[in-house]
């Protein structure tokens, strides 16, 4: 962050050293990769409480949010009149409904507006949830930007990419831009230009999807702590008052919990998980286990059940409750020995990919290839990925679903395991700060997405990303694939055993303590989704997939 | 080129209104995309002979090579006393032992010598294959480099981006520097930077690998016009004399018609090229195929034949000799059907990709991931492709092939030929060449890399490739695969029937003439390939997979 204070700076340099520490990696191999400084982590605020806290090796400042704290937005968005959230995707009817939730809670009179194009679909529902042209929380996006003291820009990326000079220009000096996604910074360093000086620029990330954001804050409504957790950074404090607006924004928004970031750290481990564990890796070992298993002689049916639905059903939740280690540890001996030999022949070409990964995204290769991609878009645009034989096999296997029954395979278990685990680690080599690694590789995967995949199948979660996210799964969920076909099964099939070192590292992966910590913030509530016929996931708050293939006008 | 005389600008604005006419995109679809103007072929020589050659809709300039031009190069290569070759990769050897030999047919004196760095594993065989430290025909790399006055740098792509600032300070002013390809010109945009003003800079890139090049050369060594073709261009003519000696060169390696080009058309086609049809892409639909064909009921041996066999023998030959459309009108009224269908499922997804791979080069992303990924390689060595089950299936059907037994399957050959026009396609909007198309998306798939890949094995291809060619096709076979069974298959299962429009757009495009004109041009003698246990390929002159993990040292 900009304002570092003696004792931040004492921390940063704390955790600059902890950063070269762990300069040697895990793997005890040479590493041809730079660890990066640690992620500054402080902030500024006058009006909300800093608390300490320890994620494995290193420590944090968090700040604590819950419906308590409401009262405080009065002080963190002093001189805020108007609150404009631009688009009506996935997290903005979400957002923008929480917020003027969270703001009457705690009787303010701050107006929370909509910002649309002109041709938008999404006006009728806009309207349906309150907004409205008459009393001007509904309008032009260019209207609303002008008028407002805080616009929160939620739009695509490919949106931003394309409007951002304009948006820029229109804003009032002393406003503040809140985005909920580093990708513009990415963008605006490919094209060699910096943020207007004169406005406060800050970032809110939910690490859950627009749908998950406005639904665990309703299902909490008489909770305090319920919500989904963010992340939040100021890149450019212009009023001094940038901290407390993004961090009172995120708890407007419903976090329990707000963990500090940056932009830059933001955007690359958002772009870099979304391709690894939480959706590529995870939809390209699947088919590559499901292949595996019918040719092993087993029905489709039970080849789905073993892959898919051990991963998206029991697998994650234990994750979820208990950790990976406790994964491993609810295994026989026979069984432990399978996931040993699988989680050791995928760690490394996993952690192949995910180097390989983090580099195109950290390079700026990654987010050109997305801008260009959505340029292809009226041409060109993505196809379904689910009408292939293995999710209709996927289709009929949920429709006769026994929760109860779906297996716990400690094969699939070991190739999860050892993806998320590579996801992981890259992260932690390049730098980033514990809780941020395990919200983007493992909490967002196994209490988001993975809940959402296990109910309403993979399209579904793929679908109900931003495209960003979509481009990325689809371009390399199949290079995870491959690998772990070509290096990871042909390992095994080549009669390769469990590698001690390996496991050993995995076991005392300092994430695991960090990621006791981020459990230990969970919201008070767990979300609860409905399934294959539910509302749940559509309607307002939702990703309306029929309305994003022009969402790239804004 | 730089030197356009008058009349070659003519030829020039009469290319340019070519290219403008093709905007309209023969799908008859709305292109978001621009074509670029006409790549410049004119050149200027005061050695050889000029011929104009029609290739479908465009004309271009062509140059005859052959045994019987030998002499000229006496005049081409005037003032040259040494020419280094570094590098002793696929390439260097038969380019320099081609050029040892053409030069002494002349009867001339010019030395050519290997350049190699002090730790290359490849000193002995330099050696065996007549060059030596004795007369200095073997030398250190700086030091060869700096006593030469045409330095044909032939080290791999990796190597080059490392060391090009050395390497360009080393060279003597008025020299003549030589790629075979145009990557490093990719990589000095991306690091912003140009040649030095002082020296020539000039490509020959024959079009087939190393091995084919000595090969074609050494069983051809009594008949004109035996050799492989090559493609060539004159980046800076510092001395006048840039274009006779790009020439001289590439006659001097055996081409029996050379092609001009730019570097830059030149390294988009064949880093685009080798990522589509030629390894990558091929790669990616025979793994579908293959999945397909089993999951039908076909034993896997079957599958293997009518997958991998099929394209690559009898469907290469056949286009080899009379083109893609005698594939399709080889087959009966009803295997025409299936062949429409696949054909026409499989070229809009198959474009899809195509274009996503050019800009991804085009931009420089491509470029840039390979260079990191090269300097990963100590810690993440590239691993082999071909101990899944399907290549093992593969090598069994190798040694029990009965070649007159191959079946030509309409379905694989539909979306086979479907990628191959994707291919050609996209390189057609974007303005290239026909002579370039031709080669680098047809002649050199069907002529050089799928012989191989049908006596060998895709592994042997594969990793008989650059590091850039092998990266790329790992990067984008699994696009291929996924694409076409997620979109593809899934419309013909849906029982989606053939695209008339789309058909009749395959049977009328230009680039049939356009290879018809280029198979006039065909070498005297074809390529003989070895089968298992064959010497051809491995040896002097070859690519050795072993060594390369090294090469990016030099």
């Amino acid at each position: 962050m900009q304002l570092l204070n003696s004792k931040s700076r004492v921390l940063a340099s704390r955790q600059q050293a902890a950063a070269k520490a762990v300069r040697v990696a895990p793997t005890g191999r040479r590493s041809a990769v730079r660890v990066s400084a640690a992620v500054h982590l402080d902030f500024n605020t006058k009006v909300f409480q800093k608390e300490h806290a320890k994620f494995g090796p290193s420590e944090e400042y968090i700040v604590r949010g819950g419906r308590d704290k409401y009262p405080l937005l009065k002080e963190a968005f002093k001189g805020i009149k108007k609150i404009s959230v631009i688009g009506w995707g996935s997290q903005a009817p979400a957002q923008a409904q929480n917020l003027r939730d969270s703001i009457a809670e705690a009787g303010m009179d701050i107006k929370v507006a909509i910002g649309l194009r002109p041709d938008s679909p999404s006006w009728a529902e806009a309207e349906a949830c309150g907004f409205s042209k008459k009393d001007g929380t509904l309008g032009e996006v260019f209207e609303q930007i002008s008028s407002s003291d805080f616009v929160i820009l939620l739009i695509s990326d490919a949106a931003q990419a394309k409007l951002y000079p304009r948006i820029l220009a229109a804003m009032k000096p002393g406003a503040t831009l809140g985005l909920s996604h580093g990708f513009l910074l990415g963008v605006m360093r490919n094209d060699g230009v910096d943020f207007r000086k004169d406005i406060n620029v800050v970032l809110v990330a939910p690490k859950g999807m627009g749908p998950s954001v406005r639904r665990l804050y309703e299902q909490g409504k008489s909770v305090n702590g319920a919500g989904i957790n963010c992340s939040f950074a100021i890149q450019q404090d212009a009023t001094g008052q940038a901290a407390d607006i993004a961090i009172g924004w995120a708890i407007g928004v419903g976090a329990p919990f707000a963990f500090p970031t940056t932009l830059e750290s933001e955007y690359k481990s958002d772009i870099y998980g979304e391709r690894c564990v939480l959706l590529g890796a995870v939809h390209g070992i699947v088919e590559a286990l499901f292949r595996r298993y019918t040719r092993q002689g087993m029905s489709d049916e039970e080849a789905f059940k073993q892959s898919v639905e051990s991963i998206t059903g029991p697998i994650s939740r234990t994750i979820s409750t208990k950790g990976m280690p406790a994964v491993y540890n609810s295994f026989s001996d026979a069984d432990k020995k399978i996931f040993e030999q699988a989680y050791s022949a995928s760690y490394k070409p996993a952690l192949d990919i995910c180097f390989e990964i983090y580099e195109d995204v950290a390079s700026g290769n990654e987010i050109k290839s997305v801008v260009q991609a959505v340029q292809r878009f009226d041409r060109f645009p993505m196809g379904k990925i689910d009408q292939t034989y293995m999710w209709k096999v996927g289709q009929k296997v949920r429709a006769e679903r026994d929760e109860s029954k779906i297996p716990v395979n400690p094969f699939t278990a070991g190739v999860y395991v050892a993806v998320m685990m590579a996801t992981v680690e890259v992260l932690r080599e390049k730098g980033h700060p514990f809780s941020e690694i395990c919200n983007e590789s493992i909490i967002e995967a196994v209490d988001s997405l993975n809940p959402y995949m296990h109910a309403r199948g993979v399209a579904f979660m793929v679908d109900n990303c931003s495209y960003t996210a979509r481009l990325g799964s689809r371009k390399w969920a199949p290079r995870f694939d491959y690998i772990i076909e070509q290096q990871a099964f042909a390992d095994i099939d080549a009669g390769k055993q469990a590698d001690k070192e390996v496991m050993a590292e995995f076991l005392a992966h300092p994430v695991h303590s960090a990621l006791a910590t981020c459990s230990s913030m969970r919201p008070s509530v767990d979300i609860s989704v409905g399934g294959e016929n539910s509302s749940v996931g559509v309607g307002a708050g939702a990703a309306r997939t029929e309305f994003r293939s022009t969402a790239a006008k804004v």
